[in-house]
Parts: structure tokens; sequence; C-alpha cells
């Protein structure tokens, strides 16, 4: 067994932690609620608890490696100089925190701090959807939409941090109102807040939809099953999601020219409801896309060479195997 | 004098040459009509007479440095790979052409191929805009839109060398259709032909307007006059312009978090017209801008740490200052 890493998943509802080692194998795991209620001085308390104990239990182990650090994946904005959480949604409470320097001070090390849609697109670069490739797009379509960018193996933060906000890229210039501030992210359309709302507003239009029977039980994977059994309603919602989200990847095309782009997060296990439309706009919209997919015969030179649109694989773990690899990538990761 | 570059700007109607020194100094300029209806094989004839005449005179030179390189920047889609020319519209024939396999071969050196508007960025952050940046977007606003990105000191070119198409942004989902297939690109809101278009399109709607007093003399720079004098139609041209620049800026800014973005281009010399609406319309669209600008206090930690949007310096030589940099940052430029 090679060096570790600990990588914890500092989410709204869950707190994870695991030990990863240098192959990505997940040696250890372990998962408590967040308290948010209780505040943050007691989730911290919590989360160093958690990571104290994991290093623990990995020095119990025979021929247990070398700790190479700790990576922290945390939902929001996070300015990169400082390691402040500026804002965080899921986190109440929280904005404008120096959790990196809070932990750093109770656990007496070096912690990296990441948000959380950066560490699920680390992970998925090195074991998931992306093995093998140097950079990758990823978005995470959760309760909002998440963003991540790793250029040439290492997560593109920007000057201060605050890139990959890719759920506020506009694809509906005055659409719904954004809680960024802006009007038509990607957010309002392709998050699983986002497909709940759309069938909202189907009900108040149809009269015929199966989305009816679920009255108060609306979620989007209810109008995920209700699209799969053929409510055109249902079904619509999903086109939107996917012509939402092949709007704004082929504008990354054409701005990055990226290999790949992947999807994850829980509405992307309604793939087959809305990957079709996905495509579909993505090669409307993105001459640089149409121009290097295997469908044209590979792109230029006759090689295979081709722009990949993929599911995620790591599933709810991405981003946990992400944080766990930021210490091994060393400084600046 | 330290040793130079030579920098070529292979444009539709104009063939630049100039050596350019390590300090940025332009040594020598040779400027030539593109003699494109005489055919491709005449106009690298052309080039590579040219380019051999400014080398011999700096060999001519006391104290002249030591040539580091030749780089050519060409308007068109390149394939990094293979060196080939893929798509040029203002090199009519020139398509899936190997222009940097025949200048090397005319020339018996290694030439590095840029995209034009690449080499512009990369100028605009080594002596222009960008002069003490990391990084920067560059738009240039021509008869098309082209684009650059330059991250931490070089090229992006993304992974086929198709990056940087930030004329095909989307800014109107189902606008005004582009000749890349899409619909609604930047390139539509914010070229010289656009204005033009737009200028026309006021006139066939409005009775009252200066622009019609231009008649069959429209064009980008006579539409700026006309909004300079006050005329409501042509300030609403140039608002459109503005509007669709901070709509794409507004995205590069929540995905890219860059600390610059430069405006280039003839079109750009219209910055009074149109840069109060572009502004208006990042601050609106993109939380990363508002939270990062010198109006809020120059965002987090009280530093003056701002995100710049600014025009850009060089003019229409900073694609040929950018081309003669290329040799200069070694391989992988």
């Amino acid at each position: 067994m090679g060096d570790y890493g600990i990588g914890v998943d500092l989410g709204g509802t869950n707190l994870r932690v695991a030990a990863v080692d240098e192959d990505g194998t997940m040696l250890l795991k372990r998962e408590l609620p967040t308290e948010v209620s209780r505040g943050r001085d007691e989730v911290i308390g919590e989360l160093c608890r958690a990571a104290q104990a994991v290093v623990h239990d990995m020095r119990e182990r025979s021929g247990g490696g070398e700790l190479r650090g700790i990576g922290v994946g945390v939902p929001g904005l996070i300015d990169s100089e400082s390691g402040r959480l500026l804002e965080s949604p899921n986190l109440p409470g929280w904005n404008d925190y120096d959790v990196k320097g809070e932990i750093e001070r109770r656990l007496g090390t070096t912690v990296i701090l990441e948000n959380d849609a950066n560490a699920a697109a680390l992970g998925e670069l090195w074991l998931g959807a992306g093995r093998g490739s140097e950079s990758l797009c990823m978005y995470t379509l959760g309760t909002g939409v998440g963003g991540g960018l790793v250029l040439q193996g290492r997560i593109w933060r920007g000057w201060n941090g605050m890139a990959g906000e890719l759920g506020h890229c506009n694809v509906e210039p005055e659409g719904h109102r954004c809680g960024c501030g802006s009007w038509g992210c990607l957010e309002q359309y392709a998050s699983a807040t986002a497909v709940v709302r759309m069938a909202r507003e189907a009900l108040e239009s149809s009269v015929q939809t199966a989305l009816r029977s679920l009255a108060g039980g609306l979620s989007s994977q209810a109008v995920y099953e209700c699209a799969m059994q053929g409510d055109a309603e249902a079904k619509r919602v999903f086109e939107r999601v996917g012509r939402s989200l092949g709007m704004a990847i082929a504008d990354m095309v054409n701005t990055l020219n990226l290999p790949l782009y992947v999807i994850g997060g829980g509405v992307s296990s309604a793939w087959d409801a809305f990957a079709p439309a996905m495509f579909a706009e993505v090669r409307r919209r993105s001459f640089v896309y149409a121009g290097t997919t295997a469908e044209n015969g590979g792109g230029v030179g006759g090689r295979a060479r081709t722009t990949q649109i993929r599911r995620a694989l790591l599933g709810g773990d991405g981003g946990l195997y992400g944080a766990a690899r930021l210490p091994m990538l060393g400084a600046g990761a």
C-alpha cells in the first residue's frame, strides 16, 4: 500500500471523510450528518475529530503508508488566497469564514480547501469518466449546478479562486431569475430545483399530464420517471434540461476546446431523458464540436479524435476522491 | 540590442512582417498587400521573400542579435498538431492547407503558426493592455469577432488548437443566423458587419434617424459618428454591441475568473458608445465580477483586487508583436 491522502467532503447534509491511497483505492470512509443547526464551530469540530479518527485507524493498519495531506471540499465560493469561504448557500452563517485556518489550527497540519464541484472534477479526471484525460470540464447537476475545470491535470481556479461557476453561464438572456442576481443562468434550467419548478409550470399550463398524480411529491426523480413512462410534459422538462446544457457546453467547446465534458450530480441519473436534446444542441451550436466528433469521421487527418460528453462515473464519491487527490499533487494543486 | 523574433501577420488584406527584439522594440517592419486573388502559392511566396528580406536587413545592422525564430499569425482555424489551416473565411481556397509546412519548406526553418486573434492576445499581454498580467481574454472586433485566451503566460489552444472562438459564444439563443451554423453568436452583434446590419435594420424600422443620411455609405465608423452626434438609433446599435459583449464577458468571468478582459479590433474605437452598456451588463450578470470590482471596495480583504475590462493598446500591431513573441517563449509556446 502506498501513501495516502485524506479527503473530506463537507456537504450541507452529510460530512464524509475518507483515506484514499495513491492508486485511487478508498481504504477507509466515515460518514456522518452535517449538523448545520449546531453552528459552524461544532461542524468543524466534528470534521476534525473524524479526520483524526481516520488518521488513527490508518496508523493501526499494518503496512499503512504515510499521510500525504488533507484536502477538504466545501460547497461555495472560496477565496483561494486567504482560504476563506466567501459565500455558501448550503452552509448558512459560514460566509466569510476562515474554514482553512480553523481546520489547520485544530489539526495542527496544512489542509487544502477546495470548492466541492472542483474537487469532483478532479476526482473524475483521476479515477472516473476522465481517466487518461489531461483536461475536462464538469457540470454537477444537484440542488444547484456546480462546475469544475481541470486544465492539464490541475484545477483551474482563476486569479482568486472563483473560476468554474458554470451553473451561472447564461442560456436564456431574460429568463428565470437566478439567486446570483442574473437571469436565465444554466442553474435555472438544469438543476434538480429547476426540474421541479419547470414541472410545476407545466402542471399549471397543461391539463393532461401524469405529473398531476405526483401532487405534493414533485421531485426531480419523480419527474424523470414520468418522462420515462412517456408523459409528454415531463419529457419536455428534460428536453429543456438537455437543450440548456447543450447551449452551455457549446460555448465551452468553442471557448476552451477541451477533449471532455462530464455531467454528474443527482440529475445526471436522468441522462436518458436529457442527453439526446443535449447532444443535438451542442452539434447545432458548436462548429468546433461538429468538426471533432466521431460522426464525421473523427475530424481532421482521419484520426479518431473526438470531443466527448460523458456521464460522471464516481457518483457522490467524486468529490471525496478529488479532495484526497489534492495533497498528492503538491504545491499549487 | 538583444535577440529578436520575426512576426508575420497574414491578413486577408495586408501582409506584414516585423522584427521585434526581446524588449518589445519593433526594429523593422515591411507591409505589402495580400494578393489573395493570385493564389495561396503566390501569397506564401511573397511572405517568405518578405521574411527573408527582414532577416537580411537585420544581419546588415551592426550589433544585431540572433534570430530566435518566426511566428506567423493567420486568420482562421488551425489544427495545432498538423499546422494545417482548416478553415479561413478571409483566405478563400486555403482550407485544409499546410501553411506551416509550406513556409518551413521554403524558408528551411521552423515556424510557429498561430491564429491571428490568439497572437493579438499574446501581444497585448506582452506589451499592451495586459502588461504585467499573467492571463487575459481578448476579443477582437473586426469584420468578425476573434478571440484569444492567454492563461499563465501561454496561449490556450485547447486540445487541437480550436480554443478561443469567443465570437461564437451565444448571446441570443434564437438570434441572428451565424456563418458558423448557430444562431445569435456574439459575432452577430459585436462585429463591424453586425453594426452595419443592425444600422440597416434600424433604418428599415425608424423614420427619424441620422443614419438615413449615410445612405449607401453605411460603415461601422459612420454609425459610430452618428451615435456620438446623439442619434438615438445609432446609439441603440452600440448599446446592443455593449450588451452582447457584456453578456459574453460575464460568462467568461464566471467560468475562468481571469483578471483581465481586453477589447480590440476596429470596432473597439467606438468604445465610448458601447462600453457603458457593456460594463452594466457584466455587473448585472456576473456575481464574480461584482465581487471583484473596485466599486465595492476592491473585493475581499480590502485589497485593491479588481477584475478589469480594458481597451487594447497596440491597435493593428498587436498580432504582429504577438507573432514575434511566439518563438521567444520556446517549445509549446
